[in-house]
């Protein structure tokens, strides 16, 4: 659907972030991909949120169900320790999972850090649209997501959503030919 | 089992095809890979089904529980649309996933295209046969097979089938040292 | 927790090893890792058990929940043959699935063999616990674990575990900084 507006939804997950601890800088990470990035018409929300997986689950239905987020892109909590709940959070409002999205994260992390396969990132779809998460750390983001959002916008084709055009110097989405 | 003739399943989903409004050329594409590479005796059945997750499970229970296929190969409908239901079916007839298949499977088409993290293929076993999904493009399906082949007559030995024996130049199937 | 010893569990998972048909081989390289690796203070708990789920689950469950086992690393079972259940007895005890694990461990295997793909191997956690499926062989049990471990200490303290203290010729064990 050409010039329909896209719309985004950016998710920091932080326990000391939502509570004022400290300046989020995740979600602005990726907000400044967006305004980089995407050249045809779009407007975002945005959320921080604590380590609690009913808060995380309540936020990411309502981004999709409520707002009619197109892509809702997630920071923080997916690590092995006890409070990161991120992962389980978005299998759970999830109603496909698409594990080429946190398998290729973890391949580009791993580039980074060793550390990457520590990460259970994942994304998936609900209704029509798609969800994954991000890491936690600035640097991070970007790493991944400009290489990742190649696949997006044609994701969000097949699934019935608008026409995202990509600055192609910051990221050069792949359509295949029909 | 040397001397066992191999029996393969071949299953093109798509709607369109099914409905007889092309000329379905993926199935084809998996039969010119066994002509050109299976040396050993070997026979196939194949179908065209349309996007359906019950007709897709039916096809695959009959291919390997009524007509005794060692493997059983699939083409389309692994996408996130919402018609693309391939893997859902795969994972329901499958006793055991191997996620050794779809990761390998999206490195390759990584290789050529950024959307291949959108694609779900899996594989796995049911008794014993093994299922996996190919892409739906017939360039795609030479791409991948003609690499993951190279596991599958050891595979398929391991699940106490016949021996499968290759054309070396086609696929260089392995076989670890006992 | 500097100064706290870490514990490892270490399993070997094989009919045959446990009826004693020959000699373990691939627990003393897992324990030879050990020894030329981890220069902070240790102690290991090892056996040897068949390839049947509840026993490995019980074995698992006890070096963790007993024992106080901060990384339990099995070898053995991993494969497509009926008699392999170690995947599904390592899922059965885990609380999270880490799939990183599972996915670069194949990674590394493939470079070596393109049978690599159909291993089940994953890796998770139990309460504060992290437990991995190596390969069977002493010789890819090696391969993987030097580079997999890269990540181990760090996952640990993540838990809340001792602080373990890497040769860094064997292992250089990588620690984002805060």
């Amino acid at each position: 659907m050409t010039g329909q507006e896209a719309v985004f939804g950016i998710l920091t997950i932080s326990d000391r972030a939502s509570r004022g601890e400290y300046q989020d800088e995740s979600g602005p990470a990726i907000l400044a991909f967006f305004e980089e990035g995407v050249i045809s018409p779009w407007r975002y929300y945005m959320e921080v949120v604590s380590d609690e997986k009913p808060i995380i689950e309540k936020s990411i239905i309502n981004m999709v169900d409520e707002l009619g987020c197109h892509v809702v892109v997630t920071t923080g909590g997916t690590g092995p320790a006890e409070r990161d709940v991120t992962p389980e959070a978005t299998e759970a409002v999830c109603e496909r999972i698409l594990p080429g999205f946190g398998e290729q994260m973890r391949q580009i992390s791993l580039q980074h850090v060793p550390t990457a396969i520590l990460s259970r990132q994942i994304g998936g779809t609900r209704g029509q649209s798609l969800i994954f998460n991000l890491p936690g750390r600035p640097k991070a983001i970007r790493e991944t997501i400009d290489e990742i959002w190649k696949a997006v916008p044609y994701c969000v084709e097949l699934m019935n959503g608008p026409i995202i055009e990509m600055n192609k110097q910051v990221c050069n989405a792949f359509r295949p030919k029909k």
